[in-house]
This record gives C-alpha cells, sequence and structure tokens, in this order.
C-alpha cells in the first residue's frame, strides 16, 4: 500500500514477514507481559482536552535536545539487532531517521558499527549497558564520541537480563549465524547488578559527551539523577521487557517531571504508536517521545523506506494532533491539554 | 417492522443497506476510536437516581433555543451528505425534523440546497466552517440568514481534518458520481487552521444570526466562548471524527457549564442514544442534546419515516425518563438526579 | 439432580424448559439491560472482611420484620404471572416460602387470588399499583387485609411502565389464552404518572396494614418516607426493569440508610443471588433482601419443591456466610464487615 | 522440558495429568470464585517503581521467621492431600522445599506422618483445624512438636466448611479409596464454629512451638492476634475455597500490618506466582509470602523434582525482581518500592 499503514497494519505486516521467534522477540515483554500491555493501555485512559481558536496557519515540530536541533519531538529508541529483521540493519534505521531530522539512540547491540551508523545518520546517540570491564565500556564510549555521536544513554534498567517467556518458550537465546554484534569486539553483552552512581560519575569523567539515563521510573532517582549531574533522563521501563509489573512509563512520567524539576530535559519511551501519545507525553512535561517497535517493524517491512514510513506517520500525526489542540509547537503544549484518569 | 427499533437494530439494519465504505464513513472515528467508543461508554457510567411520588400526568418536553421554540430537547446535529445514503437527502431529514419539532442543524456540506431545506424544514440551523475565503463564508452565512436559517453554528473543531482509518483502507475520498454538495458552489470544503476568535468577531458583524460555537470541549474556551458574545455553545468532539482520545463529550460537559455559569445555553452530542441519555444531559445543565449518527441510520433505512421514527423513538424515550424520574419538563430535571462515576 | 443447584445452574435449567419469550419476560430488563447488569456485577465489586474467632456454635437466622417474624433474612419480592411458568403458580410459591419462614410479597398481578395466597402461606404482604381508580384499590387493599395479608407493598417506581426490548422483540404484550391475574377483577394494570404522597398518605387511612414503598432509591425520597409515616421502604430498581441505568439497589442502599436514619426498616432487592449478597445488604443496613428472579426459575424447575430449593440454599448460604464470618445473627452483622469500592 | 516452566504452563500440564475432578478439587475456590481470580487480579493491579544504580553484586534472599534461617521468602503453604497427586505425597514436598531452603507448612490433612515429612524436611511447620475433641488436638500438636516441627499454624478462617461448586458439581466428597489422613487416626477432619481466643490461648498452653495464625483479614483481628500472643499471623483467604468475595490477600495485608504495628510477622498467601508478587508483599509488610496450587502442580507434573523446579523458580523471579529493584534482600524493600491502584 502506498498510503502509510497503521501501527497495527504495520505489525501485523511484519509479523507475516519474520520468523516468528524474532517477531516474539520483537514484539514480546517480560513474565506475563503486563506492562507491555500497560504502556499501550495507559495512554488510552489519558485524554485530551483541545483548545479552539488559537491555532497557527503551520506548526513547528523541532525540538532542541541537549543541544542539538531535532525536526520532530519524536526520537527512535535503541533495540537491538537491526539486521535481525533487515539486511541493512542500523544502516536503514539511520537513513531515514536522519532523513526525518529525528534522533536516533543506536544500541550497544547494533548490528553495524557505530562509525557507519553516525555517518548515514544525523544526530546519533549511542546507548551503552556499562561492562563490567570499565575500560572496554570507556574505550566503546570514546569511539562513538570519535564516530560523531551526540550523546551517551547509559541504560541503568538492566542490572541484570529480564526474562521473556516467549524467547525462552521459542528457545531464542543467540543471534543466528552471520548475525553479530558490530561494536563488541565479539565479547558478549554482560549486565553489571551493582552499577551505581559513582559509575555514572566516572563516566562523565571520560567523556565530553552529555550522559543520559535510560530506564529511570522512580522520582526519588529523578532526583538524584539531576543532583549527580546528568545531562537528561528517560523515562522508560525498557518497553516491558525488563520487571514486569511496572508502571506504564507514560504514568510515571508526571511524578519524575515533578522531581527533576526543570533541571534537566526529561525524555520518554514505551507504548507510543500515535501523534496523540507524542503530545500527551509533551503535554506532561516530556522534551520528546521515542518509539521502538514501530520502527523495528517498518523496518522489517521496507528497510529505511519503511522505517521512514513510520516517521512521517508521527510527523504527519503530531502536527494534526497539535494542530487540533491549537499548539502551535511543541513548546506550544500547556499541562492542562490533558487530562489523567483519576 | 412497525414497532421502533432500537438504536442497535436500527444501525444494524442501515449496515445491512449502506455500501459499506459508506457505512464506515459515518459509523467510523478518528484514528484508533477510543473517542468514538468513550462517548457511548460514558453515558453508561453515569446513573440516573429517579425521585418518586412526585410525577405529573403528562410531561411537557419543549424547550426554547435561541428564541425558538423545539418541541422536545433533541437536535439533529449537522452531518454531511445527506443524500449519501438517501436520495431525498437533507429534505427528508429537515421534513422528519420538523414534524417532530425537532431544530435540525443544517451541514455546510448538505447535499440540498440550504434554501430547500429550510422550506422543507421549521426551525434549521446552519452549520458552517469558516472558509479561507472569509467573504464567500459571509456570503453563504448570509445566504441561509434569508433563506430563514436561525442561527449559524461555526465548526470550531476543525483546524484541520481529522483522521479515519476507515476511510483511508476503503479509498473513501470522495463523493461518488452524480452526487454534490448543494451550497459550495462547486468549491471543496477547507479547513482553516489559524481560525481565531477574531474570526468569530468578523462573522457576528456579517449577519444577525445567532453565532453558536460547536466543537467546545476546554472550560477555558466555554468561558471565552460566553466572553466573546457566542450566542451558544455545543460541547462536542465531532462524533469522535476529529482528534481521537479526547474525552466522551458528557464527560466534558459538567466543567464547560461550570465555566459558562449560565451566561450562555450549553448543548452537547456524541453518543446520545437513548432517552435516559438525554436527561442526563439535561440534569449535567445541558438546554438540549443532539444526535447524528442515528439520523443518518434512520435516513438509510426510511428515508423521512426512517428518521421520523428515530426523532418519534427518542421523544417517546425522553418522555418515559423523565415520566420515571417524576420530572415534567426538561427545566424540571434537577442536578442531583444524576450520578457521575468516581 | 438432588443437590441443590447454583444460581447459574437454575437459570439453565429454567430456560431449557420455558417458552423463549416468557424467559425473556422475566430475565430481561429494560432498554439496554444495563441495570440489569448492574445489579449483579455491584455484589461483585462489594467484598466482606470476615471476623475470625468470635462465632457461635449455631446461628439465628430469623429476623422480625413489621411485628412478624421471619426465619430468614430473605424474602420473596413481588413478581407477576407465577402460573406463566408453573400450573400452581403463587400457590407453589407461597407453600415454600411458608415451609422456608421467608416472607413472600405477594404480587397485584398474581394469578391465584390473594385469599389462596394467604392461606397457603404464612406472613404475606400485598404489592399494589395505586390504579387510576382509587376506589378500586382500596378495595383491593382491604380484601388484601381481609385475607391476612401482613402488609401494603406500595410500588413508587411505575408511574409509567419500563421499556423492554425482549418483549417488543417478542411482541411479548399479553398473557397467554387462559392465563389472566386472579385479583384485578378483569381489569388492566394501569400506571399512574402523578401517583404523589398524598396518594399514600389517603391509603394509609384506608387500611390498618403497615404500607412499605418500593421502589425508593434516591436519599431525599427515602428521608420523605420516614417523614410521611411509611412502615419500611424497599430499596430497588425493579429488577433492572422500569428505568434502565440507574444504579444497582446495593449501591443505593448505603444512602437511603443513611437518609433513614433507623426510624424504619429498610429492605433492599435486585441481584440476589448468594448468601453473602444477603450478608453484605445486612451490613449495608438492610433488614432483609428479596429475591424474584431466582423464584422464578425454581417455580420453573420444580412447582413448591424448586422454590423451596431456592429458599433453601438461601438459608444454606446465609448461615454459612454469617458462620464464616463470626456473626451469630442478622442482627450481629457489624457495618465493617463489608467493604465498599473506591 | 527442561527450562522451568512458568506458571500457566505447569498449571496447564498438571490439568493434563490430573482426573478432571482432583485438578478441580485443587484449582477451584468457593462459590463465584471471584476471591479465587481477585487473589490474582490484585497482585496485577499493584505495580512496582524499581530504584536504580543501587544494587549489589549478589543478592541474600535468606529471612529469618520465628527463630529459623529460611533461604528464600516464600513458603510452602498447607495444602491437604499431597498423595492424591503424588504417590510420594508430602514426602516429596518436604525434600523439595528442604533442598530450597524453603519453610513447610504440612497439613492436619497430610497424607503422610508428621514424622515423617519432618524428617524428610527441613522447617517444617504443622497447620491444625482445632478440633471438637480439643484433647485430640492437643495430643496432635504434640505430636508434631516432638516430630521437630518449628511452629503449629492454627488455621481461623474454618469456622465451617467452604462450598465449592466445582467439587458439588463433581460429586467430590472423599478420598479416593486407598489414600486417606495420616495424622488424623482414622477420624474426619471437623470444623469447630464458636472457636474463639481462649482456645488459642489453650492451645499455646499446650504446646512450646510458636503459634501462627492463618486466615486473619480483618485489621481488628490481626490487632487482637498480636495482643493475645499469637507469634505470628498469616493474611489468607484459605485461596479463595473459604468465603467467596472477601478481598485479595493482598489486598488486605496493608491493614493488617498497620494494625499489627510490627508486634509481630505477618505472613501472606493466596494467589502467589510470580517473583514480583513475593517482592510485593514484602514491599507492602509480609515477612514471607507463600504458594499452594503451584506446589501441588509442581508435585502432580514431577514429585520432589517438580516442586523443586516451582521453588526454584520462584527463587530465581524473587532474586532477579529483587536485583531489578536494586534490593540487596528481603529486608531491603522499601514500602515506596510499590504503589497502590487508587
Amino acid at each position: 500500500m502506498d498510503r502509510l499503514p497503521s501501527p497495527a497494519e504495520l505489525e501485523a505486516e511484519a509479523r507475516r514477514r519474520l520468523d516468528p521467534a524474532i517477531y516474539d522477540f520483537i514484539a514480546g515483554g517480560a513474565d506475563d507481559e503486563l506492562t507491555l500491555r500497560a504502556n499501550r493501555a495507559a495512554f488510552g485512559r489519558i485524554t485530551l482536552l483541545p483548545r479552539v481558536l488559537r491555532g497557527s496557519r503551520t506548526r513547528d515540530l523541532h525540538v532542541e535536545l541537549l543541544g542539538r536541533r531535532a525536526e520532530l519531538p519524536v526520537f527512535v529508541s535503541p533495540t537491538a539487532f537491526h539486521r535481525l529483521v533487515h539486511p541493512e540493519g542500523e544502516l536503514a534505521t539511520a537513513r531515514a531517521a536522519a532523513k526525518a531530522g529525528a534522533i536516533m539512540i543506536a544500541s550497544m547491540a547494533a548490528t553495524v558499527p557505530v562509525e557507519e551508523i553516525v555517518q548515514a545518520g544525523e544526530t546519533v546517540w549511542f546507548q551503552v549497558y556499562i561492562q563490567p570491564d570499565r575500560g572496554f565500556t570507556a574505550d566503546l564510549v570514546r569511539r562513538a564520541e570519535a564516530a560523531g555521536c551526540a550523546a551517551v544513554v547509559v541504560s541503568v534498567d538492566s542490572p541484570v537480563f529480564g526474562h521473556r517467556e516467549r524467547d525462552a518458550r521459542n528457545g531464542f537465546h543467540d543471534l543466528p549465524a552471520g548475525l553479530a554484534t558490530a561494536n563488541m569486539g565479539g565479547r558478549p553483552i554482560e549486565f553489571v547488578p551493582d552499577l551505581s552512581w559513582r559509575d555514572i560519575g566516572r563516566l562523565r569523567g571520560e567523556t565530553s559527551l552529555p550522559v543520559v539515563l535510560k530506564g529511570v521510573l522512580h522520582p526519588q532517582d529523578a532526583a538524584l539523577a539531576a543532583a549527580e549531574g546528568a545531562d537528561a533522563v528517560i523515562v522508560s521501563n525498557h518497553g516491558g521487557r525488563q520487571l514486569d509489573t511496572v508502571p506504564a512509563s507514560i504514568e510515571a512520567l508526571p511524578q519524575v517531571v515533578e522531581a527533576v524539576a526543570a533541571r534537566i530535559p526529561v525524555l520518554v519511551d514505551g507504548g507510543v504508536r500515535r501523534g496523540t501519545d507524542v503530545v500527551k507525553a509533551l503535554a506532561l512535561g516530556a522534551a520528546a517521545a521515542g518509539v521502538g517497535r514501530p520502527v523495528m517493524w517498518g523496518l522489517a517491512c521496507g528497510g529505511e523506506h519503511g522505517v521512514g514510513q513510520v516517521l512521517e506517520r508521527f510527523r504527519t500525526e503530531v502536527d494534526r494532533a497539535l494542530a487540533l489542540c491549537c499548539c502551535a509547537s511543541p513548546a506550544d503544549v500547556p499541562r492542562d491539554l490533558v487530562r489523567l484518569p483519576c
């Protein structure tokens, strides 16, 4: 089809195309997938109360994030193994993101070297799990910096690996033959259960890049992040893939925003499928909203073109939602545009 | 059947009769249709707490609206293209509304000239989208006024066009061959994203008709409407067809009523299917409640007779609901007759 | 089966045995049947918080109601046309109620003369709709009094007749040939929309029986009932058969109890299916709880024996629920045994 | 499969293996099974709000309970008739519990003598229903004490026997031929409806074992338990098998914890299926969480090995959940790690 597919249509099409175990690996969540579903359901319970007769002829969707301009308040959340669903992998994603003017967060588990991703892309942030070998981690972050990444995103929600029933049932434990991560030098990605604020401080000393903490849900941690010098936080439950039964990230957002008190930008991901979701996130204080699985479905269905369609749909929908709310830009979205469920 | 069909039966019958794409065009809503469903579900969560032993022998259903008498507190909400479902189109609707003593709001997208609608009808209000060509808009409003319309209803919830997945999927973008709007002089209907209160003020200077603003949900806009001289507001989410995930209109009603503080009448539409829905709207402060899709299903099933059955069912049901609540008239419905969900 | 059937099993069996239109007439409710379902759902949301280590060897289930002793806090709510489902009709019901020691409220629409019902039964109350012909009504009440009825129950929730889609669809408007009401002298039952407190006062002057008002939901009416000299009220929505979308009666009970302030007994019916429902009603301040449809299903399945099984199940279940809550009797049920949903 | 089956997979497998009436006896609950389902649903509505960057390299799952050390905060709740599902019965369960370091509460209705259970196990508590013959009860408790049990658990939620529709429907009233309880000397287990705090006091005088009260839900009873010298309470609704429509035990926990005010430990069971459930119970103030049916499913599927898999899954999941919340041990779980639904 040449019209932009709806989120549900796109996922259905990707499901048709992908090996079921790969589809499950991407679609699935931890344990009983309650948080996975909550991420989506929560957006449906939050309503927009649009204003009238105060709109502008056009909308300006751009946002400034960590000193860089993005053309829309939607970023590509880090997801692993893009070549699992398309031979061009992260290259295709980066090109589509660049064309859309969206920030892409490349995963440490990317299947394309970070240098090539940055070259294909525009604004690329690099996500890392701090490894037991802190020296290796520092080297990798410096490599990302040298490649031109604009920020380093540290996942803090993964002291251990989440358990996903679908992968266990499918026996999906390793990448298929011929596919490997491209930035780990053959090492497996490991998790550090006793990762601490000291590790964050140390990393800040090892790079001049802004340091973003991804996976903050508790307002006390958000306050600590601001106090400890993080440059931004991403409210995220890892797409419902780490600890099951945590709140939808959009539900956790307001208290994080309140705790951070505008000291640093707050981003959010998890369950973002529609332009209205993005506008709700903006109204609740987020600087931008990330999308993960939809990008993977677009990549699976059409490579760069598919990802481009996803981002174009978001651009169109955010623009339309802002227009229908009579907001001229992301910065123009007031708090009282949303009503939270009681 | 000669008994009055229930709302569900009527819609089912219309669905059987109509081309699926036309059925979808009328039945559908924006994006994921959450607001479409919310409009209906919200009425089910609001309960009536009837009084006893204070009823009257008969009920008087009439209401006064903008200086005109209507025989029942139910009006025909504006919907486009009535000839899409019945060859007599808005003529049939107008005749049925007149017979029922219900106010009809004719759409700018009517498929019958406004003069003929007014002649076939009784109290007709004319709905407009203010067009980029303000002169054309003024001329059209003056034409409606000259034709005998009793009010002009400006849609303020449509700075851009809502996105409806069903129409996209069905490729339903244009009227079928041989069918056209009858009041636009061959022009397409356009939307003005930067429509403002100034445009409303200008229109008020161009007509002596009362000006009603349709599509107000936010209490601040309701307060502004009263302050800026609007003669009434209609709390509406456009039948869930413009911005998805806005509240059910009946849920937005109480705050609008509070903000307006009795300065001007407040009307409401969206999800009204039963007489009890109308009584709930009255109890929450509405002067009348509008029905859209049911009128279209009646028209599709039986032309003027079909619309008449729909309005007759509303008359019967509102009368019965008032009787069962021991209320003698719409004005006699107290606020504490309804309980809102907590 | 010789074990006592569960409520669901009993209804299923009755449905198998009855003409579908008759089943629908009994099972159905008004309009969209939201209140019908709410009656049942509401009990499921109210929880019992049982006490421990304070029980008694046996429970005493009797209650005193209007000066008479009933052996259990469950009464037979008035329902029309018992001969519709069993040839012995109200006689069978009365015998079973007498054997169980339950108060039976015989309907004005009974298909057996009130004298015979009272003779077959023990404590029988007589329900009336006050008729346009007040003299006829007074005569009928006096006849019931002479027959030995212990109270007169005036339905105040029926100023007009409720609309039931099932009956409309089934064309079920009249009793089958050979079946008629037995106490109306061939007259149809009529409804009086302007029934008033004066009519209640007049009736009180025409009988020495206690006067019970059935169908009170609004706390203001409950307060009025106590002030106007009613001897008891029954919180009821007529089994969801009159005005749809009114609250579940168990939800309306607490405010009625508060408004009545112990001046007169408050009874309740609607959705009572289990012994725990009865205990919840008691905890919320009801003197007893009524059952309607289950009695009809028992009657349909086994006449007197079937009704006896229903009442025996209630006796067993109320006894068990009280035992499991460590309450010795209906009077021993404290308010804090229940938790209302927030 | 050699991976650990999920709770749903394990129950499905047990269902395949067991006689349907036996499966129903274990799986079923009282009346309409609302509490049975509520136990599970309630955990899903409580969310965990994990902390970050404060974890430890490893977790220490041990807890101290009544002076004994358990290796994990999960205990085996008492369930009857283990030989009903596996020939080794409670022996297999005790061995698996011992291997896992979990406290096992052996049921008075065990099908293996308590001496053998204790010998096969490690920390075994013995559950009793105080019998009409108090002397027999005292003898049995002393026998359990002599056998080496570490506590006596008195069920206080069973003044009478709960009604279970499944068992009634299946005619499941007695143990199959060849199977009998092993500690009752051929007597049936009886219930004492007028059991009182005096009986608890008397039992305390008859044993030097700690006395645990199981089945407390009401905060007033919890306060009494602490005042009357109970050594611990277990918040439990008997797996939804006694009084239907009582709250989920995890919902009743917070008020019990508040009422007990840290004077004695509070345990909980009912619907515990995942490590996250255990962590929620800990955060809400429980000292440990019990599992009943999952142990029976494990036993049915694989005897000692099957139970071992269930407990190993709990160990793994509690460890992972604590790690993902950055808690080092059960004692390290703060109250604000959970959010209750409003």
